[in-house]
């Protein structure tokens, strides 16, 4: 029996109390953007309620292409106009350098990754560096907000980061 | 006052009874890769635990390179073991073509955007098409458990999708 097995019993159990369904537009107008980590829920984290905002999360929670591709859909197509990034503290991102990884996956499948894997030395730096990926796309350009935070896995609190 | 605010006050409540911190690396050791929808709230779909599992999200849930990036973190770096697809009902990602999406961006803009919106006109098919994209990927490979699940947003059930 696997992880995914169990899961899909407790989905049984969250089906059968399950009141639905709810429109397709966020109702907050909300997208946020957020790291894949485990320890973040980010909808208890903040309190969101099914279906009032996007939520795209990566290994970092950086904006990349795929992220500015989730949010022009999201404001574009579905009427988000408020954006929250959250990165956080002891972030596996900070564990190791982009050379480093890629060169360990070549040696191990001899094929380099055609992509950067987006780790960082300072998480406050890369939100900024997120938040200004997105103040140069053509194509993200629709929010009234456009804030940064890291996320204290410590104590649970989110802190803004200045931009 | 945005919305934002409103999540960040939240947050505050949230701080003030959290129990923390959690390891880094996922304890159920399971990658989640799910659509951006407000009307996902993986956590609760599945019984998941804080610190359990990745939870990666982008528009349409697709296995696109940006997943396939933060599938390899999760696995070579985190250990995760099993990877769990999902898409739903009622998508954004069925009302629009991916010509449409990016001429429209290209005529308001003057910039066509470099990436495909990754549009489709059918969840269960392009479930398949990302377990496929998956399976071809030389950099995530670690997994005991591949399954792919269409979220009903109207019943809260996830339907597994053939291969």
């Amino acid at each position: 029996m696997t992880v995914t097995d169990d899961y899909l019993a407790h989905n049984a159990d969250y089906a059968s109390r399950f009141e639905g369904p709810l429109p397709m537009p966020p109702s907050k107008h909300v997208a946020i953007v957020a790291c894949m980590d485990a320890r973040l829920d980010v909808y208890r984290m903040l309190g969101i309620g099914e279906g009032e905002a996007h939520v795209i999360r990566n290994a970092g929670g950086v904006v990349t292409d795929d992220a500015i591709r989730s949010l022009a859909i999201s404001q574009r197509l579905l009427g988000t106009r408020e954006v929250i990034l959250i990165h956080h503290t002891d972030c596996g991102m900070l564990t190791f350098t982009d050379d480093a990884f890629r060169r360990a996956i070549a040696d191990e499948t001899g094929v380099k990754p055609p992509w950067a894997s987006e780790a960082f030395p300072d998480v406050a730096e890369d939100v900024r560096q997120s938040l200004r990926r997105i103040q140069i796309s053509p194509f993200v350009t629709a929010h009234v907000s456009l804030r940064g935070f890291v996320f204290d896995v410590a104590t649970g609190r989110l802190d803004e980061v200045t931009p």
